[in-house]
């Protein structure tokens, strides 16, 4: 089922939260497989310095009025609300010549993006509208002046120019950071497959959760846009170099120093290592892999394998097992049947693969394959741009250029031998930067050696093996949790990476001055701050009660030998610094028995615990535990514990809060310091 | 005294290790204050592309083979040598118009920045080659494939172009991280001042410690270098934004991506704060503030204070008693007695600040100054480049645009009011970007409120109030463990930082692959990794004998209701949760008394400990600690505990060794994970 039965439909942008249509006459897209029209794209007449004033004033300022849980509830609501629609958009997708595994990558590996983000904003971030960056600095011998970094949603609109080859995930993957860091955005996908795109921001648009402003679309050119760019913009790009150094280069972009991230298509390789002999699990991973590489989205990927690097002894053997395996890939319309391989985006990119491929063999002869020719199992072949894998052998690549420069963006790769672990990374790395490289080998001497020798060179690095057989992601898939992007020809972008990605979107500023200053401008209690807290103990105050700074100076208790020998015995910790004064002495720290640290926090804890029911649930952790003068019989120790971070869930009647513990000796000497975690009741008593 | 009594001396530049004078007529550098010929500067016939490749192929490779700590060394080294040689700079230093005040912050101030990062390498880093990039990602479900970001230092060269108004600093705070990361470096200082720049590279050559290719200069124009840069190269700029956007869309440095890190001139704010009225702290220190930003360096500071913004009430009372001080500041010769303010670096720099003046004088009046005439306190007002301080105020800001837009890069800033606290921010914003903006204040909630408006558009903001009026470091000084940087205007780049700035001269990649080979590629244990260790107790291993994945599996201690009880009778740690069975039931996490999590990790070390002396010397702390399941009586405990780091100190006979340690329960659920410090000798016995 095509989705052209009737005049193709006109694509609509979405600006100043409306749908409008261009002016012009538009571009006919067509069909991958069938060469039908399927829609009518253009973005004439639109005011694209309204949309970027519209996202400031109302997308920017609704989006950080919101925390970062609650933006991160946002995202978990559309990837819901995408889910649910999934059919519709795979049934579109057929349209970009996607097979259903090619759609699966672009579809719900764009909405696990958005899950992934959700799940990491909510774990890994506090429920805030600013974030802090870094512990405090002391900058004075004093203590009184002092030093914070924290980050800073821009106040501007991230301007994403995306590529056709993953309409959907292209997006997301660029929405989820944008959204959870607090900006908003405007989308430009690339024509060829923009009506997925426009599918999919409908079904956003039409939940009705997204605040006004946050997202828009055009559709079509972005005209004038980039002309209006202000230092608070981020422009974001994913496609070719050409356009990438164009748009990088763009007067407005360099005048305000707009932050311009690009990701572009690189000559990604993959290494086999020298123990992947044919008859190793490796070698069949490595083969799998290449194979893979080129077919899935029809070698559309920027991450595709271009080069396939193997040393010289196995290099026949390799091309002999990509090509059978090649051989097996059915091509087609990928609504048929049977078909595991579909057309390129269009004819004009066939054109252009083809065109490459009579470049590349200047330098490397055909190993597999009919570049010119192609017999679909289903569909037309003059209508539908189907391309043939095509396998390539260069012989000599260290004395090539053509092979490690030009890319052929299809289904397409060229075997490279080496004749040691550095020609291999030589190689490797005359591709000028990639985004990912990959190496396939059992042997963690080799792996080490390659990796490090691939990394300055790569954004990303998968080493293959027989552990990894079933649960790797493979050479290709970029992964929310690790960036994406790579150095010189790749685009010299970060993209994803966790938080990482996040922080795109923000400005770091360094705060400078006294910690009560500090502690007020970001909200968690820098140590030198003051203290307040009245009579009442902490732990009897719910998170609705308790302010940052409420603090508890105990009382104290005085360490005996009897104390630590007893310690020593109950718990079995009999190191001889505890036991043994003579040892102890003879260790270059001590200068005679000393206390158990765990006997320390131990009886610390009993002297900062109040013992009654209480808001005060759990202890469920320990950060930056330090142990700083050690402490001996006769020490008496007392315990500071002061409230530094309150974090309450959304949705729960807890949250943790976070205390700055210090404790000290008779000479004021802090002999330890550390944060102990707690979960706290948001009111008290409990919620039934 | 002046260095010019003969012919003034040829500049060289050093160049693959030698020092060459240019083969060009060359431009002649006069003194700031006498107008006498001090150098003549000259870089012609420079094989710039043989530079590049001379540091490249040595200094890079000489750098990469030291560790961390040992380039953390020889930053030390380096800062000792100079400090030693401190007065021949000085001496230098008056010919640029500088005050031993503004010296002290170019020549001192750039030591110090050796120092701080050569403590925070030893400090902050591990002493190994490769650095690791937060926690390792768990990929798949099984565990089988994870995912850890590396930091290798990129295999190109660091171009630093300089500004003329800091030739010591503002070369030495760039190499400092630069050479941290292990990458070689070319300065090419502003011709004005680069006699100083000069001969502190030759001390810094003459010592004989740094490596061949670490380190080259350029005395003169770089010619062609930029022609040749590749993605492995990092270009910084400091200077006027002109330059700057010329550099940066350089066709090289747009084709391969290349790192351009920007630092510009900005219209810096200063707010005076709604409560700090005429009679508080706060204001005099404004005032005092504003005077020394206008005065040092004779302004000439990127930092500076350009534009004052103060309540409109107090507006009057800012500039009269700005002006008495100004009246206090005597101008002249740095050399001679009582000169408090220097002249501009030349002449044509002081008809620059005219011109710029003048074009002020369109939307602000003259409130206090000369702007055309000084008379200075010793020299000539011919030839020196004498210009007397420049107060403006413009009543009008928010409906001006030259006052937010146009630098006099000299002893002038404009005083304009604001009516609420928007409106502050709204005018510091016009500047579209800057580096620092201050506030004085002595309120808690105006801090807050005006930093995290100013904060989007700043890289720095600096809070001065009573408590940091003696430890301040002041508005206009950046420093090694804050960000000096800003967005737009200001360039867009980040330099400092602490260890950010380290992160410019390195890639991060992800790496992606089994825990083992993770383990393999890193050189730091990973969860999942296989783990090794025989009979030996891990104990029992000095640093030259442990391995990463060293493991001990021990034996198992059963928790009773009468433990918990005794440790709670001992410690005084009585918490209801422990104690009181029906209360603790009531408690969302937990079904009955539960055992402390001090507990856990006291009795935990008694099962790990090997108690005789032996190799491991302290535990001096513990990271991470989580309590993740709920010990009941009854529960049988059971530790593992894995060597996951190894970090030997330089010039110790001992070094960190931190232990992946894990708690499980018998029915093998993680009851606590953290991980445990110990300092370990680095063989057995020590030596003496």
């Amino acid at each position: 089922m095509t989705l052209t039965s009737d005049a193709p439909r006109r694509l609509e942008s979405y600006a100043c939260g409306a749908w409008v249509a261009g002016t012009g006459k538009g571009q006919v897209l067509t069909d991958a497989a069938t060469g039908d029209a399927v829609a009518v794209i253009d973005a004439g007449g639109l005011d694209t310095a309204a949309m970027l004033e519209h996202a400031r004033s109302r997308g920017g300022r609704a989006l950080r009025a919101m925390t970062y849980h609650q933006r991160a509830g946002l995202l978990k609501e559309f990837a819901k609300v995408l889910m649910d629609a999934k059919e519709e958009f795979y049934a579109l997708s057929s349209a970009t010549g996607a097979t259903r595994t090619d759609g699966w990558i672009d579809i719900e590996g764009g909405i696990g993006t958005l899950f992934a983000y959700s799940s990491m904003g909510r774990r890994q971030l506090p429920n805030t509208r600013l974030l802090i960056d870094g512990e405090p600095e002391v900058l004075s011998k004093d203590g009184s002046f002092a030093g914070q970094h924290i980050l800073s949603p821009l106040k501007g609109v991230a301007i994403h120019i995306n590529a056709y080859n993953f309409p959907c995930w292209g997006m997301l993957e660029k929405l989820a950071p944008t959204w959870l860091a607090g900006m908003p955005a405007i989308v430009k996908p690339a024509s060829q497959t923009a009506y997925l795109t426009e599918l999919m921001v409908r079904r956003i648009i039409d939940s009705g959760l997204l605040p006004d402003g946050a997202l828009q679309l055009v559709s079509g050119s972005i005209g004038s846009m980039l002309d209006h760019v202000t230092a608070q913009d981020v422009v974001t790009f994913t496609g070719s170099a050409s356009t990438g150094r164009m748009l990088r280069s763009h007067p407005e972009i360099i005048a305000n120093s707009v932050r311009f991230t690009m990701e572009a298509d690189s000559l990604n390789a993959s290494v086999l290592g020298p123990d992947a002999v044919p008859g190793t699990e490796e070698f069949d991973l490595f083969v799998r892999e290449v194979v893979r590489e080129m077919t899935v989205k029809s070698g559309q990927k920027c991450t595709a394998i271009r080069r396939v690097i193997v040393p010289e002894a196995v290099s026949e053997a390799v091309i002999k097992a990509i090509g059978e395996k090649l051989a097996k890939t059915t091509i087609g319309d990928p609504r048929a049947e049977g078909v595991r391989m579909g057309p390129l985006a269009s004819l004009a990119q066939r054109d252009e693969v083809r065109a490459r491929i009579r470049e590349l063999r200047a330098e490397a002869e055909l190993a597999f394959g009919t570049p010119e020719a192609v017999d679909p199992l289903a569909g037309d072949p003059d209508k539908g741009a189907f391309q043939a894998p095509v396998l390539l052998h260069c012989a000599d690549p260290l004395n090539a250029s053509i092979v490690h420069g030009v890319e052929a963006f299809g289904p397409v790769a060229t075997v490279m031998p080496y004749r040691s672990t550095d020609e291999a990374i030589e190689l490797a790395a005359r591709g000028e930067g990639s985004l990912v490289a990959s190496v396939f080998t059992n042997d963690g001497a080799f792996a080490r050696e390659a990796v490090l020798g691939l990394a300055p060179w790569h954004g990303r690095v998968l080493i293959g093996n027989r552990t990894t057989a079933k649960s790797s992601t493979g050479h290709g898939s970029p992964l929310p949790q690790m960036i994406h992007g790579g150095p010189g020809r790749a685009g010299g972008g970060e993209e994803m990476g966790g938080l990482r990605g996040v922080h795109h979107f923000l400005q770091r500023t360094a705060v400078q001055g006294s910690p009560d200053m500090l502690t007020a401008v970001a909200g968690k209690w820098v140590r030198g701050s003051a203290t307040c807290g009245g009579n009442t103990h902490p732990f009897r105050k719910s998170l609705a009660e308790l302010e940052i700074g409420d603090t508890l100076v105990t009382g104290t208790r005085t360490v005996t030998l009897e104390d630590i020998e007893h310690f020593a015995e109950f718990t079995g910790d009999t190191f001889y610094a505890h036991m043994d004064e003579a040892a102890a002495r003879a260790n270059p720290f001590f200068e005679g028995r000393v206390a158990h640290g765990y006997y320390i926090v131990s009886i610390a804890a009993g002297l900062f615990v109040q013992p009654d029911p209480g808001p005060v649930l759990a202890n469920y952790g320990v950060d930056a535990l330090r142990f700083l003068t050690p402490v001996y019989p006769g020490d008496t120790l007392q315990v500071s514990l002061t409230c530094k971070e309150i974090n309450p869930r959304e949705g729960a009647d807890y949250g943790e809060v976070r205390w700055d513990t210090t404790v000290t000796n008779q000479r004021s000497e802090v002999v330890a310091q550390y944060d102990v975690l707690t979960m706290v009741a948001r009111s008290w008593p409990m919620a039934a």
